[in-house]
Formats: structure tokens, sequence, C-alpha cells
């Protein structure tokens, strides 16, 4: 019996919204394709850990097709999202190795995430890290064990000063968890293993253009990171402009004074954040507005305005002046999801979306972090046992829950640090070459082992 | 009171070779310099699994500071040894950075381990994936991985065909292994994740001139090896030569019958082994002689023919015809460590070097492995049981052994593999890019997170 085609809803990301948007459609009755730009789901709250060597890659990345493998009504492609068709209802996604694919939708969720910003000045980018992806979080880990080698091998003071310094611009979350976790990998992780240089002589600047660290978070609990930041040795840097970043290091400005300069092989930029560019199509497309940061407005139930059947969560959508933060996107979606399914089952439309602000939270080192939860105000040790149970249990698998609890404990509670590999070619080297040193030209390969 | 300068050694390679030889050094009144082309050491006999989504880079590779961090007479130096200079005794490397630098030394170990030998055929170099480095693994994983979510998008029955077939070249342990893991990756890892291909469809071809896999193994661990391998589904093609390969296949010939071509787009090398191209520079600079590998043939106490002050060590050094494995690397090392200490302290010299044949082993699957010991053969449960003990027990690290067991159970007791992340540079695609939606000129950049 073929049957009457099925609804067919299209998922653009498989970060927080994108996931939990699909999740709660499990049992609508649509076909569900979910497109993601890599193979994997990230944990975006705890990427700095495998900037630092904590965590690998695999422990806060879930394969999405892992996800979703008991939701038989869910496919998952891999490809990147070039364009969204608003009139035929088609996206165009590029695969693996170049060739353009395509997939027409009845519903389309677009939950694509954010790209940095870099206020209008595109050079930063260029000589900037950042810490989004996966990715991103290799190339930070090796060009910080990289600089501590390198300063082994310099012989001028000056140049092991400036691979030794470490430049963080924004003192948001992932700025100051960042900044504390190199402190500690100065202090605790490297000290003993050098010969020529004290790792612990290290300078880690955070800087933030705001008059506190953590600006989202209370008064006091921005107080109490900034005095554990100092203790750890990190320059807090607030009220601080960036004037400048080059290949050597940045310049920085407070109240409009004499620029200051930084010298720093290692510079990271975790300060602006701005829709990713498929926001701007669709806006075009639609003609739907957007705000500053390249955000589309979305009526409250987080459809695109005139059209119903595209929705926006997460990073991407603008509304009541929400914040980019993880629980926005994952009850964005799963308010999405179960939208899409009372429209599918004939239910009448129900609430707009009503976001539940749990709190924040931040680690500053181990031992050691700050939490504004609803009336309550936590730091230090009870700020991080609150921490660590929040993010165990938020781990999506018991496998990576198990392993991520006994690198935690190495990290935590003894000085080494699991996951420090720079490959040769994250380092610059060259691997080993080809060799063939039989002379005489072979007739046929004969493989033997 | 400035002593008198003490005896300089320089170990070039932080492989099996060059860790146990600096170890042995311990003691020994030298300044010790290891000079390697990454920050670690690698557990070459596991990596395998890095390549299989089993295992994450650091659980195979200890940071080479770590190993000699309570060793205070050794410094480790990251870079790229270039050249010897063996008349003024100058050792030549390059920094991350390309910068070169030298370092003087009155003995060195050359423990520079091998490259690939592609039998004089250049082509089949760049045809095919090789599996020696933390780089080469993360590599091919996400080759394999990504092979199969291109086949989901792919609609031509051919392309998705060749996308399922996998070619490995050579079946000593390292393609045995691999054979078996990528069968396990299709049968029990994948099935239930794809909902237009069947993963289990994937053809994995595992070729050999030889006539039977583990050559170096006795004829009745290859028969068992051989059984369970066609047990998972494994083409095994042994007395077959490769006559070519390109960028679509491999192309295959038995006792010199008519070429067949197989069509697969992940081919990998594990056949051949020949000397790093350093082994030739020393060579050509001492006037030892060399073997068909290009392996440096040393006198019975692991030194270079009339150089006493240059010994080689592991893969580098040909003596009695002792085959290219692990055991070799660290016995030749320890004793390489031993003899110059004796020599340093005084005493008289020992010993020629003895090498205590342990056995071999290999895993083919979950619960299947063999291994030939002193008089015992063991396959099948017994062996995989011996071989995850003594992996164990020869896994570096108390914290890594603790989080590989979990690896483990995870892959051998349930179906699912810890470390499949596929990021978007590996696969080919677009990482999010920098958007910059604030069209007014910025002033100054005013960092907010």
């Amino acid at each position: 019996m073929i049957g009457q085609a099925r609804h067919r809803v299209v998922v653009i990301g498989a970060g927080f919204g994108g996931k939990y948007a699909a999740k709660a459609l499990r049992k609508a009755p649509a076909d569900v394709t979910v497109i993601n730009g890599t193979n994997h789901h990230v944990f975006e709250p705890l990427i700095y850990q495998v900037a630092t060597g904590v965590l690998s890659p695999g422990e806060v990345a879930t394969p999405v097709r892992e996800l979703f493998r008991g939701q038989p009504n869910t496919d998952v492609l891999l490809g990147w999202v070039t364009d969204v068709d608003t009139e035929s209802r088609t996206v165009t996604a590029t695969a693996p190795g170049g060739l353009p694919y395509q997939v027409p939708y009845d519903t389309l969720i677009v939950a694509a995430g954010t790209a940095q910003s870099y206020f209008g000045n595109d050079r930063f980018a260029e000589h900037t890290l950042s810490l989004k992806s996966i990715d991103d979080a290799v190339e930070l880990r090796s060009r910080i064990l990289t600089a501590f080698e390198m300063a082994e091998i310099a012989t001028d003071p000056a140049e092991q000063a400036r691979l030794l310094t470490f430049a963080i611009v924004g003192a948001g979350p992932t700025g100051v968890e960042l900044a504390g976790q190199i402190a500690e990998i100065a202090h605790r992780t490297l000290p003993g293993e050098y010969r020529r240089i004290d790792p612990a002589q290290a300078r880690i600047v955070l800087i933030d253009a705001a008059d506190r660290v953590l600006p989202a978070f209370s008064p006091g609990s921005s107080a109490a990171a900034a005095r554990r930041l100092r203790d750890l040795g990190v320059e807090v840097r607030v009220g601080t402009l960036v004037t400048d970043v080059d290949a050597g290091g940045v310049q920085i400005s407070v109240d409009g004074g004499a620029p200051e300069r930084i010298d720093a092989i290692t510079r990271v930029w975790s300060a602006g954040v701005a829709a990713a560019p498929l926001a701007a199509r669709i806006a075009a497309a639609t003609g739907a507005p957007t705000d500053r940061s390249g955000r589309i407005l979305v009526e409250p139930d987080l459809t695109v305005p005139g059209h119903p059947e595209i929705f926006v969560v997460g990073d991407l959508m603008s509304l009541d002046g929400l914040p980019g933060v993880a629980q926005v996107s994952i009850q964005g979606g799963g308010y999405t999801g179960r939208v899409i399914r009372r429209r599918l089952t004939g239910k009448p439309a129900g609430k707009p979306f009503h976001y539940f602000d749990k709190g924040n939270i931040a680690t500053v080192s181990r031992f050691s972090a700050v939490a504004d939860l609803r009336g309550v105000r936590l730091s230090g040790l009870a700020g991080w046992l609150l921490w660590l149970g929040v993010h165990w249990a938020y781990l999506p698998r018991g496998r990576n829950r198990a392993s991520s609890l006994i690198r935690w404990a190495v990290t935590f509670l003894g000085r080494s640090r699991p996951e420090r590999a720079v490959t040769a070619r994250q380092a610059g080297l060259p691997s080993p070459a080809p060799a063939d040193p039989l002379r005489e030209p072979a007739p046929a390969a004969a493989p033997h082992s």
C-alpha cells in the first residue's frame, strides 16, 4: 500500500535547538530530516575543556545519528546548508566532496546557530582564534601547548615572553572558563616538565569592555569570579577596549587613554556573537526583520512573520531580548517540535513560547564556580559541586558520562591532563614522509607485511 | 660551584626505542635531550583503535614531557630532525614555526622510526592512507565515517558501492586489526542509524601478496585469524598482488592472472615499512652499510660501525634479521641506555644485545585474538583475554588505563563507539564563517560578551 505523502519537516542544525526540536517530533506524523554541518551534536558548555586537554572531542560530541537511532521517522544528512528557497520550499546543502543536494520541506526549522562577530573589524578574525567548534577547540589546544614548547626552544627572553602570553578578549563564561583553565595548565599541569622555562611565568590577560567579568551574572557573582581569577594569576582587564589586533599581540585602551600593547602569540576572541550567515538569506527571502546582531525577529510562536511554516530557534531567533544561551535553544527547540506536532495532529494552537530562566553557572577553576539561580547565589566549592552535577546530568550519554568523570578526577584531583597530544600537522611540522630506499624500479608492487 | 661539563646524550625520537633508551639513562651522569617530532609518545599497537573510534588520541599518546617529569637530567624538545653532523656532533632540528635549532651531542641515539614504503610506486602513496601517527589515525577515522555519510546522500547505486568499499593493502597485524574493526563498525555500530543505506552491505577487502594473513605468525594462528575475518564478512585476498592504485580504487592480480579492479573510495596502505629518511643521511655521513629497507646494519652493541658514539635502535636498526616490532625497540632502547650508563660510570662493556622474543599477538575482533607465545598458541576468547591483559598492562599511565577500560567496555560489550566526531574541516565542509551584520564602521572594537 502506498500511503499518503507524509508531511516533511527539515531541521537545519543539530545544536541544542535542532536536537530538541527533532526529538520532540519523535511521535509526530512526519518524516523528519536533520541536516548538520558535522556528524555530531556538540555539548558547547564543555568545549573549553577540549581546548584545555581535559576532555576528548568524543566526550563532548555525540554523533547526530546516534541521537536519533531509536527514532525511525528521522533521517540525518551531513551537509553545509547554503541556501533556502522559501518559494519552492527547498533547502540546498553541500555534501562532503563539494556536490550540492536538495531537500524539500513542508515545515522548516532553522537552528543554524551563530558565527563570531568582530564588530566590523575583519582583521581581528584573521589574528585571533575562536572557540565554537571541535575544530576550534583542537586548534586552540595545540596552539596553547605548542606555545610552551616553543618557549622551551627559544633563547630570546622577549620572544619567550610573547610565547608565554595568552590574551583572551571577552569575559563571558567561555572567556572566564578558558582563562581559568590556561592558568591551571601553567600553574598545576606543566611545572616540573620544563628545564629551561618556568611555565608558571605565563601571563594570562582577560579583557572586556564591560565594567566586570560575566556581565550577565549578578554583580556579586562577577566579583567572586574576578577574585578567583586574580588568585589564579589571571590579569583581569575590564572596562578595557581592544583597539587593534595583529599577528604579534593586541592593543588595548582604558577610558580612551593612551593605548597599551600586549605582545601575545596566542590570542583568543570570545567576545562577539552574531547570527549565522543563513539568517540574512532567510530574512531577505521572507522580508523578516532582523535585530542588530542579524537575528530574525520571530512571532510569539517562533515562526517567521508571514511564514507559519518556518520556525527559527536558538541563537538565530530574536524574541523579547532573550539571551543566546543553551537553555533558550533547548526550550525553544522543544516548544517548536510540540507546536508542529499539535498542528499535524489537528490540535488547536497552544500558548506562545515562554522561557523559563533556570539561571547561570560558570566554572572558574577546579573546585570554584559561580552560579546565579532563581534567588540563590552560590560561589566557590558549592558552586562547583552544582556545576559538576548539572553538567554531568546534561552530558548526553552514559558512556561519555563515565569516562568524563574519570577525566575530571584526573584533572581536578590530580595535576595531569588526559588529552595533550599535539600532532605534527597541528604543530606545523613534517610528518614522516614516504621513504623508498628500493632503488630498482618495481615491476609490480609486492606488498608484504 | 661550576662542575665539569656533563656528558651530553641526544635521543632522536620518542617512540618505544627512544623512550626506553632515555628512561634507562635516568641515573646516568649525563644530560639527556630527547627530540621528537610531536609532543607525545604513541602507543602504536593501539593506534588502529583511534582510527576506528574506540579510543581518543590522548589515550594512546602520552606527552613526552610527562614521561620524563620525574627525571631531572632529561629535557625534551619538540622538533623535526633534519640532519646530523657526525663530524661536529650536532643535531639540527626544525622548531614549530620553521626556525632551525641545533643541539650538540657526545653520544647520539637514533630512534627515528619508520616511514612507509610503497615498493617504488610513488603514486600508491598519493592514493592511499597510512596508519602510523595520530594524524593518520584521525584522518582515516574521518574518511571511514564520512564514506558512510556520503553513501547516505548518494543516489547512484554504483557510487554508493564505491563509497562502501574499503580496500586494505597489507595483512600484517595493523591490516588485520583494521579490517576487523571496520567490519564491526559496519555490522554492529552503524546499523539502525541509517535510513537509506544498509551499512552492513559494506565491502571490506584485505589484500596481501603473502599466501596467508599475519605471515609473521604460525600457520595455525594465520588460519584462525583468516577464519574469524571471513566470519566477520571480510574478503581475505591473500597471494594477491596490487598492480595499481588510483583515486577510484585498486587493481589486483592473482598469480599473474588477469587484473581485477576493486572500486573503493577508502584505500589503506599498511603493507610496506622502510627506514625513516634520516637513516640514509647517517649512513652517508658515516659510511655505514644499510639493508634493502634502508635500515642501518649495526654492531652487536647497536652502534654504527666505526662510530661507537652513535647508537641506532628500533625500526632503523638492522641486526640478525630482527623484525620491526615494538619489543625489539623496547629491548634495544633499554639495552642502549644501559650500555651508555656503564661507559659513563667506568664499568666494562657488557654483553652484546640479545633479543628475547616474547611472541606475537593480534586482535581480529571483539572477543577474538590470536597469540603465538613461546610454545603456546592461543586463539578466540583466550587470545583476546590475553590481548586485553597485555595491552592494558602496557598502556603507559594509570589515568588512561581507567578511561580506556571504559571505552573498551562501551565498544566490546555495547555497540557504540565513543570517538566518532568528524569535524567540518575533516569532512571538507565550511566552518561557520565570521558573520558581521553590523554595517556601520566600528570606530573602535567594543567587545562585550
